[in-house]
């Protein structure tokens, strides 16, 4: 069996996230539909983050095994002649067999936009802040991210896991022209967090909560104590890192 | 009777252009139905610009009269309210009574996106340009366009106007990051006639059309030898001009 590797783009505004589920239109499901046509066998599609409703990924990795000997160009052409156009795989690679898009990713990076000026066009690529937020309190809380953490009080209700640590190599806000961008790049995320994070960092900006109750949080694995979830239409899986990178 | 003055960014996407028409969603349509409903009277408003179906407005200028004294203000907040997301009103302003948006425009400025990698996110925005131009050759060329020429060979079929010279102001390709932007400014324009420059720039880029052939296409008047429509959705109306600016 070869194992074949996709760097994929999407726009999550019409799809109900990358996981297949039993109604609504899914990345997942998109791909696996268009690869298992092409290819004609049944195909599993493993996906390196499960972004939920609305999200988009610019560098989303997934890979599938296949028994087919299609050429790697041949088969990024196919995809790019079957995918609607919210989706597009930008590159298609042979992988050693025991390559898994999930288990091997090292990191992943996630940028979440913030615009103070309402607008039509990009609406859907940017969270519409109508308040003033104090970004050197932004820039102290996303700071105290950074480093190992307990994120169970930054985790959807309902995440099946064994334990909520991640490592969060870099959180950090950045001013971008008329926009805010924050930016986080940890070895993993629970479902939500960045979301949560944002929006949580969100009424620190607003003096809503202070950064001392915000950095508890980190320790106390209350989630009834973080704020609102920050829209999914704001945020973008930008980047999936491998060992040897 | 007052006479208020409209600043307006919209999505083309989902409409069939500004101006009303007997079947389809429009943006004059839209506006002009939230002004009656909040001012409780007919409204009829006037565009700088009639743009197409698809073709996006950063600042597009309209006017209407009104025997309403509501304050600027308070009709800035109600139609921010009763718009749907792909049309903002960026400020409601009273003006002379004589001020006409489409009569008295001095200048309008449109700009053209297109886009070299094919993209999911933000494809709405521009045009995905799967071939090498030679970006040189096109400048050249739109620097020709720039003065005061006849466009009957970039008008649509069936427009219905006396002539067709407009003067043109400025006419420029410019390089910005992973796009090319082409950015032209003049006192008027004829329908269709951005999209119809760029598509034969465009050829002209692809070496499908001289240079030379392209500059006769200014005098000759002849419909049949310019290029195809680049399509709607990589055109932005940016800016209309006044007199006293």
């Amino acid at each position: 069996m070869r194992n074949i590797k996709l760097l994929i783009e999407y726009d999550g505004t019409d799809f109900v996230g990358w996981q297949v589920q039993p109604k609504g239109r899914t990345v997942q499901g998109e791909i696996t539909g268009v690869l298992s046509r092409v290819l004609q066998e049944p195909i599993s599609l493993i996906g390196a983050g499960r972004t939920d409703t609305g999200v988009h990924a610019r560098g989303q990795v997934a890979n599938f095994r296949t028994v087919s000997t299609i050429a790697p160009d041949a088969l990024l052409r196919a995809l790019g002649g079957m995918l609607s156009d919210d989706v597009v795989v930008h590159s298609v690679d042979e992988v050693p067999e025991t390559f898994h898009a999930r288990y091997d990713a090292r990191e992943r990076v996630y940028r979440y936009y913030i615009s103070f000026r309402s607008s039509a066009i990009g609406r859907s690529y940017r969270w519409h802040m109508p308040y003033r937020l104090d970004l050197e309190l932004m820039k102290a809380a996303a700071l105290g991210v950074e480093g190992t953490h307990d994120f169970e009080s930054f985790s959807k209700n309902g995440s099946e896991v064994d334990h909520y640590r991640c490592h969060v190599k870099t959180s950090r806000w950045k001013q971008d022209g008329e926009n805010l961008v924050y930016e986080i790049c940890a070895d993993r995320f629970m479902r939500g967090m960045v979301r949560l994070l944002v929006g949580t960092m969100v009424d620190v900006g607003r003096g809503h909560q202070s950064l001392d109750s915000f950095q508890q949080l980190l320790e106390e694995r209350d989630r009834s104590k973080s704020g609102m979830a920050a829209p999914p239409h704001g945020l973008f899986l930008e980047e999936v890192l491998y060992g040897g990178r």
